[in-house]
């Protein structure tokens, strides 16, 4: 509870954009209520994904705008965009086509759970990435 | 997708802490699947999540650890911990104990929505902050 956001400033400028001009964003499937990713946007991510209601994330690693789905076809569309109380994170809830969010074929990033002192993976996958990346 | 985790290192050390130690922490109610917050951890945090069995946060703002629940009562018990692909965020099941997991007294700290181009809060106070954090 550092600063709580404040509605009545533009609602881009409301929100806490890190030192790097980002925000942490969790994207949670509508229907089963399972969190797919966390991810980033930047500002322009996230007017982008407003425009298109299409899920638009800042690649950290690339260092662009990343359309979801742009390479898979996992786009993910978006129903419903909401901040908490203090405007330092995201929550985008989604319809994921084709059921999967992660990139090596599972429907969840969130896949290895701690069991011991060890992370297992927990969740099948649904198909094999050379399947879905393919050129 | 920067680096894939690697889940024959020791697991704290598979993780990805960012330049401050930190991982950030998505943190789900068990049974409604509601998303409550995103909170952040350093390694001490996360090893005494695991010990107590109760989410134990690294509070930037205050820069120490915040035993969630310590002033509110409104304590997580964590059922079930896990990490994404790339091991740079982790996602925590829990019971809320109160139902209450904001310091406004909202259910969930995500209660503002995007309409139009403003956030709106959408979520009903349940108990009123002064009730909660009563001396």
């Amino acid at each position: 509870m550092s600063h709580d956001l404040d509605p009545s400033l533009p609602w881009l400028d409301a929100l806490h954009w890190d030192a790097d001009g980002l925000i942490p964003v969790i994207t949670q499937e509508a229907g089963s209520g399972r969190v797919l990713t966390l991810a980033w946007m930047n500002r322009e991510s996230l007017a982008e994904t407003v425009r298109c209601r299409r899920a638009v994330y800042w690649s950290r690693s690339r260092q662009r705008l990343w359309r979801k789905g742009e390479e898979s076809g996992h786009v993910q569309h978006v129903r419903d965009i909401r901040t908490d109380c203090d405007g330092d994170a995201l929550l985008l809830s989604v319809e994921q086509e084709g059921g999967i969010a992660c990139h090596t074929g599972r429907e969840s990033c969130f896949f290895f759970r701690v069991e011991g002192e060890q992370w297992a993976a927990a969740d099948p996958v649904l198909k094999d990435p050379k399947d879905i990346y393919v050129k």
